[in-house]
C-alpha cells in the first residue's frame, strides 16, 4: 500500500526555509511512491495535536509552488519544541493514524535533535524520518553551510553598504556600529565583510562572539581607524562577551526598574555606542538589523534559493531511495567555479553541536575576518532572485 | 558672459536625494545658458570653505548619472547647518569668485532656510536661487510630497510584510512593535499602513505622533487585537508623547547611570515592548527601522525616482527661465490616475512650517490611519526599479 509522508517546518523563520518546503512538496507530487502530501501546522507540536493540512490540494496550483519559493519565514508555521522521551511513541501514533510513511523535518538545531529522537524508533515503525537544515545562523553541524545563510548574508552585506553611503556623507568624526544576529556563532557578522566590494570598504572593524571582547581593545581600535578615514562602520554579533563570559549587552542591565522589569534595554551595539560617545565624544549611532536580516525576501541569493530548493528535492529522493535516521547535508567540493554535493549524513552526531566560525576564518586581533572566510561566503550570495510585485509591494503565500 | 552653477545638498539622505541630483546634473550638462557646474562638498558649509568639485568632468561619462539615480545617500556629501545672517555676503562672495548665476539646494527645512536666507540678496548679486526638497519625512511645507518618501514607503511597507510573515508564524500570543521614524510628523508611520494589501492586513494598531499617545488606551487597543487574533503587529512613530508632551522614549530616560551617562538607552518600540511584556505577560519584541529606511536603494519606488529626477530637471529649467528664490514643488492634479505638476513656488513662507499629517487621515480613535492617507500616498510607491549589482551586491557611485 502506497504511504502518505508529512512535512514540517521548526525553529526561527527564514527567507529560504520555504523555498525547501517548496523543494519538498515539488517532488512529493510528483513521486509515484508518495501518496497524500500533509503539512504540520507549526511543527512537531502541531504534529502531536493531528493539525494537518492536505498540501496536494494546496499545491495541485503550480503557481503557488514558485511563491512559495519567494515567501519568507515558515509557511506552515513554526514552533520552539524540543520532543520529550515519552512523546516519541505519540508521534508514531499519529504517523500510523494518517498512513505516513515518510517525515521530513526542515529546521535548526532543536529540529534535528527531535529528528535524532524519533530515528530511535524510525526503523521499527517503518517510518522514513529525514532532517533538512536551515538556519540563518549557519551554525549546524554537518554540513558546509545552511540554507538561508546566503540570502541572510546578502542582505547584511546589502544593509552595510548602503548605511556606509548613509553614515560617511557629514564632514565630521562618526562611529556607527551594526549589530548583527549571532549569539554563539558570528557567521552572520562576518558576512558583512561581504560588503567591501564594488568600491565600498566597510566595515572597518567586526567582532565575532568566538573571541572574548575586550571594551579597552574595541575604543583603541575605533579611535585607530577615525585617525584614519573619520567616519567608520563597525560590525559586531549580538553575542559578543567579555573576557569573563559576560554579555556585552548586558552590561546595560544596570539600568534596571522594577516597576517596568526591564532586564535588557539596550543590545550590545546600544551599549557600545554609549561606549563610544562618552570615551571618544564622538558621534556615535548603533543600528540593529533585527529580525530583518532573516525575513528579507525581497533581496533574496539565487544561490541560496535554489540550493535550498534542491535540498528539499533531495530529502524526497532519498527518503523514496530508502534512506532514513538523516539529514540532507551540503559537501562544497569547489569554491570557484562553486560547486556542491547534497548528500545524506547520518544524523547521530549531528543534533545538538554547534559550528562555529573556525579560527582560520578569524584574523589574529579578532577585530576582523580573513580572505579565507569571503572565498567561502562570497559563492553563497550570487544571484538575484526577481521579487512578485503587485500594487508596489511583494507577493507572500499566505496561508489560510 | 555665460555663467557657472552651484549645487549643494543638505541634511538627512535619503534614497532618492541623489536622483534630484542626476536631474539637476544632467540638465545643466545639456544647458546652453550654464557654464561649470560645481558640486558644494558638504552643503553649505563646505561651500563657504571653497569646497567645490568640477561635476562637468565627473558626468561626462553618462553611465555616472544613472547610477547616480540608484545610489543611496548624498553623494556629495552633506551638512547639518543654518547659515547665519552675518555669513551671506560670504556666501555671494564665493559665488562671484567661481561666476556663479546658479545656486541649486537640495535639502529639507533647514535648507529650504538658507535658500530663504539668500534669496534676501539673491537678485542684487544676480544669482538665481532655487531650492529643492528632499526628505523622507515628508513633512516640507509647500509641496503635495517630497522626494524620499516615496521610497522609504515602499521599504517601510515591505519590512512590515516580511516582519508580519515572520512574527505570526508561532501559535502564540505575540505583539510586534514597529518603530518608524519620524518625530514630529507620522508620514512614514502611516505609510506601514500600505502594508495591507496582497493579503497582508497588518499592521494592527498604528500610531502617529500627532496625537497624544495614551499608554492605558494602548495596552487596552492591544489587549483588544491579541484576543481577536493572537499576533499582532503595531507601528509607532519614533516621536510618540503622552498628554504632557514628553516622549514615549524617555520614559527610558530613568535607567540612566552616570558613568556612561546613557540618556535615551531604549528607543519608544522598547519601552512599549517592555510595558506590553509586563502587563499583558505575553511575547513581546520591539524593531527599530533606523536608518535601513531611508538608504534602501535596493528597494526604490520607481515613481518616486523618476519624480525625483524630474523636479531637479526643472529646478535647472526655472532658473534658466528667470525665476529665483524659489522652491520646487509637486502639485498633485490627480490620484488615480496619478498626475503632478512641477511648479516654482515662492520660498517666503515655506521655509521652518512643518507639515504634518492632516486630521482626514488619521482615523478618530487616533489608532490607524483613514482609507484618504492610502489613496494619497499609494501612488508614491508603484513601480520598481532595477538595482544595478555586480558581484551579488549592489553598485554605488561613490565620491573620490
Amino acid at each position: 500500500m502506497i504511504k502518505n509522508a508529512v512535512v514540517g517546518q521548526s525553529g526561527g523563520p527564514t527567507a529560504a526555509i520555504n523555498a525547501t518546503l517548496a523543494g519538498v512538496i515539488e517532488n512529493c507530487l510528483k513521486s509515484q511512491n508518495i501518496g497524500t502530501l500533509y503539512g504540520a501546522v507549526h511543527g512537531i507540536d502541531g504534529l502531536l495535536k493531528e493539525n494537518l493540512i492536505n498540501l496536494n490540494d494546496i499545491f495541485e496550483d503550480k503557481s503557488n509552488i514558485e511563491l512559495l519559493k519567494v515567501t519568507p519565514s515558515s509557511y506552515l508555521g513554526s514552533c520552539r519544541y524540543r520532543l520529550k522521551e515519552e512523546q516519541i511513541d505519540d508521534v508514531f501514533s499519529v504517523f500510523k493514524k494518517y498512513n505516513i510513511g515518510y517525515f521530513f523535518y526542515i529546521g535548526g538545531n532543536d529540529s534535528m535533535d527531535t529528528v535524532a529522537k524519533l530515528s530511535q524508533k524510525a526503523e521499527e515503525y517503518g517510518v522514513k524520518v529525514i532532517g533538512v537544515p536551515k538556519t540563518i545562523d549557519n551554525d549546524l553541524y554537518g554540513t558546509d553551510h545552511c540554507p538561508g545563510f546566503g540570502s541572510a548574508s546578502k542582505y547584511i552585506a546589502t544593509s552595510v553598504m548602503e548605511v556606509t553611503r548613509d553614515c560617511t556623507c557629514y564632514d565630521l568624526n562618526s562611529v556607527t556600529i551594526i549589530e548583527i544576529m549571532g549569539r554563539n556563532a558570528g557567521w552572520l557578522t562576518a558576512a558583512s565583510a561581504l560588503a567591501r566590494c564594488n568600491g565600498n570598504t566597510t566595515p572597518d572593524l567586526i567582532y565575532l562572539p568566538e573571541r572574548p571582547f575586550i571594551i579597552d581593545n574595541f575604543i583603541n581600535d575605533v579611535k585607530k581607524k577615525i585617525d584614519e578615514k573619520h567616519s567608520i562602520v563597525v560590525a559586531i554579533s549580538e553575542g559578543i562577551r567579555d573576557e569573563k563570559g559576560n554579555y556585552i549587552s548586558e552590561q546595560s542591565a544596570a539600568f534596571k526598574d522594577d516597576s517596568f522589569g526591564h532586564g535588557q534595554l539596550g543590545g550590545a551595539g546600544k551599549t557600545l555606542e554609549e561606549i563610544i560617545k562618552n570615551t571618544l565624544h564622538c558621534k556615535a549611532r548603533s543600528i540593529e538589523i533585527n529580525l530583518l536580516q532573516r525575513c528579507a525576501a525581497h533581496m533574496l541569493s539565487a544561490t541560496d534559493i535554489n540550493l535550498s530548493v534542491d535540498i528539499g528535492n533531495a530529502a524526497v529522493d532519498a527518503a523514496t531511495d530508502g534512506k532514513s535516521c538523516v539529514m540532507m547535508a551540503y559537501r562544497h567540493k569547489s569554491a570557484a567555479p562553486f560547486e556542491t554535493d547534497i548528500i545524506a549524513a547520518p544524523i547521530a552526531g549531528i543534533a545538538n553541536a554547534e559550528n562555529k566560525v573556525p579560527d582560520e576564518y578569524i584574523s589574529k586581533d579578532g577585530n576582523d575576518i580573513t580572505d579565507k572566510f569571503i572565498e567561502y561566503a562570497k559563492p553563497l550570495i550570487q544571484g538575484e532572485v526577481a521579487t512578485p510585485m503587485s500594487d508596489g509591494l511583494p507577493l507572500h503565500l499566505i496561508r489560510k
